[in-house]
C-alpha cells in the first residue's frame, strides 16, 4: 500500500510537472474536451439528416482526428481532409460510373482494379520528402475515402447524397477545430519556431560566455556547479532539426498572425537553425575537453588565456546580442562589433602561434580555445548574414 | 510543350530514383494496393451482415490506417487499435447506461460531462513522452470510440451490436494486414535499426580512415574528389537520433525474425547510436579543418604528422571492425589491437606536446589531429564497450 501511494505521488507530480512546463498543454486538452463535446451535442441535439448515426461518427472523428496542438498543423489537417474527400469522390464517382457501363462481370473486376492502382500510386507517393511534409494526411484521407465510395455497392444518385452528407459532416467537425484552436489562447507554430530558433541561439551564447571562465579557473569546485547547469542548455539545439522542421511545415498553413504576416519567410528561420546546429556541433566538442581531465598543470601563459576568454565571451555575446535580434525583430546593434573584437582576438592568437615565442608550456591547454574559437568565428559571421537577410 | 516534356522527364528519373534507392518502397506500394483490393473484394462479395455499408468502412478504414512500411509499426497500430477500441467500447456502453438512469434531462447533461471529461484527459495523456511513443494511436482511437458510442442514441441492445460489428470488421482488416505484410517481404524495424547503427559507425570509420591522408595529402587534386565523396557519408548519422528512436519503438512491437529473438536488446542500440553520434559531433568539428583555409605552409614535422594520421587510420579501423562485428553479431576481434594503436599515438602525441622540442612550426596544422584524435580515442572505447554488451 505505501508502494502504491508512493508511486501515486510521483504520478501526480509528474503530471504536474508535464503542465508547468507547458501550460499550453493543459490549455490545448481542454480546447479538444471542448470541441468534442461541442460536436456531440450538436449532433445529440440536431439530427440534420434521418442518419443520425453516420453524421456523428464523421463529424467526432474529423474533429478527433484534425484538432492538433498548433494552429497550423489543425488547418493543415483540416484543408487535407476536405480537399482530399473532396478530389478522391470526384474521380470515384467517375470510377464506379465507367465500372457500372461495364455489365455484371466487368464491374467489380474494374472497380478492384481501380482501387488496387490507386492504392499503390498515393501509397508510393506518399514516400517522396515533400509530399510527406505537407500531404501525407491527405493522401491517406484521399486512398481511404476513394476505396470506401467505389466499393460501396450504391448506385450513382445514392453516392451523391452520401458524399454530400460526408463532406458537410466534415465541414461541420473541420470548422469547430479551427474556430476554437484560433479563438481560444491559439497556439501558433510559427511564433514556436520563432522563439525555439532565439532561444537556441541565446543558449549557446550563454554557454560561450561561460565557457572562458569555466575552463580556465582555478577555483573548480563551486564553479563546477554553476558549470554543470549552463552546459547543458545547448545540447537541445543538437537534435531540433526534426522539430524545426515540423514547425516550418505547420507554420506555411497559418495565417498572418501577431507580428509575423502570412507568406513570412519561414524557410529562413531553417536556414538560421543549421548554423546554429553547426555551431552547437562545434560547442560540442568544446564540451568535450571541459569534461576531460587535461587540466592538471596550471602554468598556462596569460596571454593565450585572456585571447581564449575574450574569444568566447565575446562570440557568445554577439551570439545573444543576435538572440535578442530575433526576438524582438529589429536589426542586431552591437552584435557587430563583438564579432569583431573576436575576430581580432583570433588574429592574435594566430600570430602568436606563428611566431612561437613560447616554449616550455603545456599545449594540451590551450589547443580547443585556439582551435574551435576560429571556427565560432566563422560560423558566428554566417549567422549574422542570415539574421540580417530575415530583418530585410 | 518543350518545358512540359522536360519536366516530365525530371518528374520520372526522380521517380526511379526513389524506387532503386530503396525498392521495398515499391513492393510496400503494391502490399497496400493488394490487402485494400483484398479486403475490399470480401466485403463486396460477403456481405456478413445486413448494412453492407458500415462494415466495408470500417475494414478498409482499419487497412489504410493500420498499415505501416514495416512490420512492428503494422503490429503496434493494429494492437493499439483493436485494445482500445474493446476498451472505449466497454467503459462507453458503462458510461451510456450510467446516463440512462439519470432520466430525460440528466442523460445528454452527463453523456457530455463523460465526454469532456475523457477527451481531456486523454488528450492530456498524449503529451506524457513515453505514452505517446508507443500508446498515442490507441488514445486517439479511445478518444474516438468513446464518444462516438457514447452520444448515438442507440438502445444498450443496440450498443452491443454495433460493438460486436465495429470490433469484428476491425480485425478482418487488422488480420490482412499484419499476415500480408509478415507473409509478403516483410520488412522489418529490428533489421532496420541493426543494420543503420551499423552502417552510420562504418561511415564514421571510412571518415576516419580516410582523414589522415587527405588533412596531410600535398597533392590536394585528385584526392579533393575523393575527399567531397567520403565527408559527406559521416553526416546521416548527425540527424539520425529521431529515426533511430522509432525504428526502436516499432523494434519493440515485433515477434522474433530471422537472427533477432523476440525481446532483442533495443534499446542497447539507442545507446551506442548515441555514443555514434557523439563521435559524429566530433568528426563534424574535425571536417570544418578541412574545409578551412589553413593548410598553407608545409613545414609540419612528420613526427606529428605520422602520429595524426596513425590515430585517426586505426580509429577508423576500430570503427569499421565494430560494424562489422554488429553486423556478423560476432566479438569483435581485433578492434581491440587497433584501439591500443590509437592510444599509444595518442600518448606519443601528448609526450612530445609536453617536451616541447618544436619551436618554429605552424602549430594551426596539427592542432584538430591532436585534440580531436584524443576525444575520438575515447568514443571508441566507448563504442567497445557497448558492442561488446549487447553480443553478451
Amino acid at each position: 500500500a505505501v508502494q502504491f501511494i508512493v508511486k501515486m505521488v510521483d504520478l501526480a507530480s509528474s503530471i504536474k510537472k508535464l503542465g508547468q512546463d507547458d501550460p499550453r498543454r493543459v490549455i490545448h486538452s481542454l480546447k479538444v474536451g471542448l470541441a468534442i463535446t461541442l460536436v456531440s451535442i450538436i449532433c445529440y441535439y440536431q439530427p440534420l439528416y434521418s442518419n443520425f448515426d453516420e453524421t456523428a461518427i464523421w463529424a467526432i472523428m474529423t474533429v478527433v482526428v484534425v484538432f492538433e496542438f498548433s494552429v497550423g498543423a489543425t488547418l493543415g489537417k483540416g484543408l487535407n481532409r476536405g480537399l482530399a474527400t473532396l478530389l478522391a469522390g470526384g474521380l470515384s464517382i467517375g470510377a464506379h460510373h465507367v465500372a457500372n457501363l461495364s455489365g455484371n462481370i466487368g464491374e467489380p473486376i474494374l472497380l478492384g482494379f481501380f482501387v488496387f492502382l490507386q492504392a499503390t500510386i498515393s501509397t508510393f507517393l506518399r514516400f517522396f520528402p515533400e509530399i510527406k511534409a505537407r500531404y501525407d494526411y491527405g493522401l491517406l484521407i484521399f486512398i481511404l475515402t476513394f476505396a470506401m465510395i467505389s466499393v460501396s455497392g450504391f448506385r450513382d444518385d445514392e453516392i451523391l447524397e452520401l458524399a454530400y452528407r460526408r463532406l458537410s459532416t466534415i465541414c461541420i467537425g473541420g470548422a469547430a477545430c479551427v474556430i476554437i484552436s484560433i479563438m481560444i489562447f491559439p497556439v501558433w507554430a510559427g511564433e514556436d519556431l520563432h522563439n525555439l530558433i532565439a532561444l537556441n541561439i541565446e543558449k549557446l551564447g550563454n554557454f560561450l560566455e561561460g565557457f572562458g571562465d569555466k575552463y580556465f579557473s582555478t577555483t573548480g569546485d563551486e564553479e563546477g556547479n554553476d558549470g554543470n547547469k549552463f552546459s547543458e542548455g545547448y545540447k537541445s539545439s543538437l537534435n531540433s532539426k526534426t522539430s524545426e522542421g515540423s514547425l516550418a511545415n505547420f507554420a506555411a498553413w497559418e495565417p498572418g498572425h501577431g507580428r509575423f504576416p502570412f507568406r513570412h519567410p519561414w524557410k529562413l528561420y531553417l536556414r538560421v537553425g543549421t548554423l546554429a546546429r553547426e555551431c552547437a556541433y562545434r560547442i560540442e566538442a568544446l564540451n568535450g575537453y571541459l569534461n576531460a581531465d587535461f587540466q592538471e598543470s596550471s602554468d598556462v601563459s596569460t596571454v593565450i588565456q585572456e585571447a581564449c576568454t575574450k574569444m568566447s565571451v565575446e562570440s557568445g555575446k554577439a551570439l545573444k546580442e543576435l538572440a535578442l535580434a530575433i526576438k524582438t525583430m529589429v536589426q542586431p546593434s552591437s552584435a557587430d562589433s563583438h564579432i569583431e573584437n573576436a575576430k581580432s582576438a583570433a588574429k592574435n592568437m594566430k600570430s602568436l602561434l606563428k611566431s612561437g615565442i613560447w616554449e616550455d608550456i603545456d599545449l594540451l591547454k590551450v589547443i580547443p580555445g585556439i582551435a574551435v574559437g576560429a571556427i565560432l568565428v566563422d560560423v558566428v559571421t554566417c549567422t549574422e548574414k542570415i539574421a540580417e537577410s530575415i530583418h530585410e
